[in-house]
């Protein structure tokens, strides 16, 4: 039987070790900068890559990661894997009744939005397919269609994080643009599924072209009419019947693998089918919401981050690099897809700013480009020089959307209570036995730790709101609060009294863990959000509870990351001596 | 590059689908019968395997699970994987205070219930090494060492499950039975990672061999303390800081891979360094449940039926089947064992019975033992023969811990409602207005779907208790209930009144989900335990509005197992027709 050896082995867990740490401490860091985490996973892949560890040390990159062997073929078996599961999860946020719901609306600027970019891309792929990336052996036509999907695909988990970043998921326009993404994903994922088919080596001619085809479309619709009836069908059967929630789980992955195999022999990709298997098991009602979040989650903090820091392995980012290109698939793209978004927009009867600004929503293509071309390259059909352009393409897209849509819209992130702390600000032994004297306590801390900040001033403007209304919460939690002018960011200041200060909550308990909120004097939402911040966090009694027991304000701030608790001690406290 | 191709990522994607779902299915299968779902994983791997379709079907086995080639690379692989991430999840139980706390008592019991198998074990082995099942090459001294740890080791997880089921994890009983495995396994598994640098074939002398053992337990220890501190304080880091919870799970896989590869260069097997690696993280306070709970689900869910599974692949449970054999292993096993943990509990002063119960409990070998076993097959350490012995020992000493605990202490699980509940007895819409006509309705149903019930007697039992006090709850819930002489199990009848019938509910609210609880005259804990599962339950607004829902009892069945609403429509549910 053959089996990795102790060597192999050895480097495999080196390997998986590396690349989802790197993948993870770069995700971070992207995020820290604003910045989609899947940037930084993919420089985790370019860093331990040929690019720069090929480079620096190509004895540690050929010894991590070697391009032949055993070792080769299992990160290759765990990379399909990784995809499939990603692609299930991705499928799972297709909401077929939103489409439904908006399908007029939706179908305009799905039209547009879609045609725009792919007629100029297709254009330009047929009249210069060369020069624009086609590998030699590949065919014109089918590289024609990759290049237009590719500039119209849409990025489903991107679009739909910056919409919740920003509060605009639930609005008529997140909603909207949720539309439309998924009508963009449908129709980029059936075009491609096409384009694979064209490429099958085994469909040499148009007959068996047409017969991949037709198995491919035959298969979606099976899967979005019969399979998803079946779905939802045996859902509650399964979620009552098998243990929780491993049954539903295994459900959805043998669901999704069969799916997958059945696309993978029909000659389009895996990814198809576990996309389908997504789209069909995720729109059921029954589905519940914390077997989803267990599968995404797992798979957004392993699966994820392999796979795109593997994309990173695959190429050297260097001497691939090509601006010229770049220039041009950037043009392409954003020109093609914010004009066609924006403009059916307003069609669709969205005043001006809101279209420019769905345009820009749309325009973020996110990790699918990237899959798509993964795929594109892994068959041969595009060189490593347009593979590098798709990739930065993706990038620079994502990373667009969110400040061009804030910055058109006018909006702001809300300000939370995690992002207006310091260490500094940050007091775990208030001595004072009134309001009045932790107050000043408080403020005291603050003016040495901010220079912005004058204790007297903010004293002044704290007690005077003090005394219109005291701030003692239930649970033993104050917020006093004031504004104040000549600050330029929100600061809150920690401050716990073990033994308790009176703020008059009308619980009548005593405060102990008190929050002076300071914010700039024109900014009354920015209050209103951190009041409502802390109120939320703290109001769960065991939050507030742990929170006194901090030793460290990093720990403050892991409750605070968290939303939970430490884990209590897992075994009963009373102390066992004698046995009964 | 090495790639898998197209017939190979089909294969790969199908071979998964098959073990996952055969698992799973068998999985539940056995859990209906009350046995550990380990079993019924396994049972998966020997129909899937050589034992039943190699033998039905060699080409279809084939043809799923090649012997040789880039498949069975890849199932290696993901394997390993597997069971790194398995043994991680195992470390997290250990909870190294318990042991602290307990430890007289504890080592008392460990020593004996550790000595007693490990001696006969051992003393066998080193007697007729060949009768036993040690492979030709196999050096016996090593041999002997295994053989005495096969028969000591203990299994964390199945004897917590079974602590649990029985409501006696929180008991002094069961706190020592965890101290004690804990113990058992921390030995256990220093003893095996000692044979395996016995065996590694680099040490072809005692100082290699030393240098082996030492860097073993010096890694042991370092992890342990060193390692453990380190963890202990940087997690509080990682959870404020970075994104939740992918942050903290990316953080314990990196360092599960890493202490596995560095245990793995050692010379020792991965599962070591994982599973201290789970020790030294999972005891942390700061360590929070939900990343441990997602981590945990889905290594339960995936990982392990795939591993398991996997097992009963690799040998043909059927030639290599020794009945002899396995009779002298089971009784070494279960004799050593029980005798030890039993006489240790009695030393440590727990009464009779309950020392009898620990024994019981500790003989348990679960997934652990067979996790050895699969390692010392692929080390050409034992035979084939002995490989299938330690597995049914393992599944057979599992199966027995359950039910051997409940007698021996006269236990029994607490009554659940999801077990009293049948889908004849169960009525969406009662039509009585009144609190006497609805139970008259539920009565009646009852007595048509069950033979030992007279609705009259149920009736009278019911509205006599119900005139001592009304049993209304609540959030629109009701709870009447009786008891009843010829009753042998106890029944509950379900019944929405969507208008709402009044009994009386102390919050003026109209009860709409009416349960009618019967059980037998002289089970008055099971009445108790029945209303305090409705009470809890249906306790949460969202969960009893969601039953009133239902359309099926089968959706009604999946709220009780899951504990949750089906999730609300992910968008908004205003229909936006007019953009803005």
């Amino acid at each position: 039987m053959s089996t990795l050896d102790h060597h192999q082995i050895l480097v495999l867990l080196l390997a998986l070790a590396t690349l989802l740490g790197g993948a993870r401490i770069l995700g971070e860091i992207a995020r820290r900068l604003g910045q989609p985490s899947v940037l930084g996973e993919i420089l985790a892949g370019v860093l331990l890559g040929p690019t720069v560890l090929g480079w620096i040390a190509p004895a540690a990159n050929e010894f991590l990661f070697p391009q032949i062997g055993a070792n080769a073929l299992v990160m290759h078996g765990l990379g399909t894997f990784a995809v499939v599961l990603f692609l299930l999860v991705a499928g799972m946020e297709v909401d077929l009744s939103t489409i439904v719901r908006l399908r007029r609306s939706a179908a305009i600027i799905g039209c547009l939005s879609w045609l725009m970019p792919f007629v100029i891309g297709a254009g330009l792929a047929f009249s210069v397919p060369v020069a624009m990336g086609r590998e030699p052996d590949a065919d014109t036509l089918t590289f024609t269609l990759f290049f237009g999907v590719a500039m119209s695909i849409s990025a489903l988990p991107v679009i739909a994080k910056t919409l919740m970043d920003l509060n605009l998921y639930r609005t008529d326009l997140g909603m909207m643009v949720i539309a439309t993404a998924i009508f963009l994903d449908l129709i980029g994922w059936t075009i491609f599924a096409i384009v694979l088919g064209l490429m099958n080596p085994s469909s040499a001619n148009a007959t068996s072209i047409a017969a991949t085809i037709g198995m491919a479309l035959g298969f979606a619709v099976l899967m979005l009419s019969l399979g998803r009836w079946a779905f939802h069908r045996s859902l509650p059967w399964v979620q009552a019947n098998t243990s929780w929630p491993a049954g539903v789980l295994a459900y959805a992955l043998t669901i999704a693998l069969l799916a997958a195999a059945a696309t993978e022999a029909i000659g389009i990709h895996a990814i198809f089918g576990a996309f389908l298997a997504g789209v069909a098991l995720g729109d059921s009602p029954h589905m519940r919401e914390k077997a989803r979040r267990v599968l995404e989650q797992f798979v957004a903090s392993v699966f994820a981050p392999l796979f795109f820091a593997s994309i990173g392995l695959r190429v050297n980012f260097v001497t691939h690099f090509d601006p010229a290109l770049i220039a041009v698939v950037l043009g392409v793209a954003c020109l093609g897809q914010i004009i066609g978004g924006s403009y059916g927009a307003r069609l669709a009867g969205f005043p001006p700013r809101h279209a420019l600004a769905i345009g820009f929503a749309l325009n973020a293509r996110g990790a699918m480009e990237i899959v798509l071309a993964t795929l594109a390259m892994q068959a041969g059909l595009i060189s490593e020089r347009l593979f590098v352009a798709l990739v930065v393409m993706a990038l620079v897209t994502s990373m667009l959307a969110g400040p061009a849509m804030q910055r058109i819209l006018r909006r702001r992130k809300p300000s939370r209570l995690i992002d207006a702390l310091s260490g500094k600000m940050f007091v775990t032994n208030l001595r004072g036995a009134t309001a009045e004297a932790v107050i000043r306590e408080l403020v005291t801390t603050g003016a040495k730790a901010s220079e912005k900040l004058s204790a007297d001033d903010a004293n002044r403007a704290v007690l005077q709101r003090e005394h219109i209304m005291p701030t003692g919460l239930a649970h033993g939690i104050a917020i006093p609060h004031g504004r104040l002018r000549g600050l330029d960011r929100p600061i809150v200041i920690v401050g716990m009294a073990r033994r308790g200060v009176d703020f008059r909550a009308h619980d009548g308990q005593a405060s102990q863990l008190i929050f002076l909120v300071l914010t700039p004097e024109n900014a009354a939402e920015t209050q209103l959000e951190l009041l409502a911040d802390i109120a939320r966090t703290f109001g769960e009694r065991g939050v507030s509870k742990a929170a006194l027991d901090c030793q460290s304000f990093t720990e403050f701030v892991a409750i605070l990351n968290t939303g939970s608790a430490p884990q209590a001690a897992r075994v009963a406290t009373r102390v066992v001596t004698a046995p009964p």
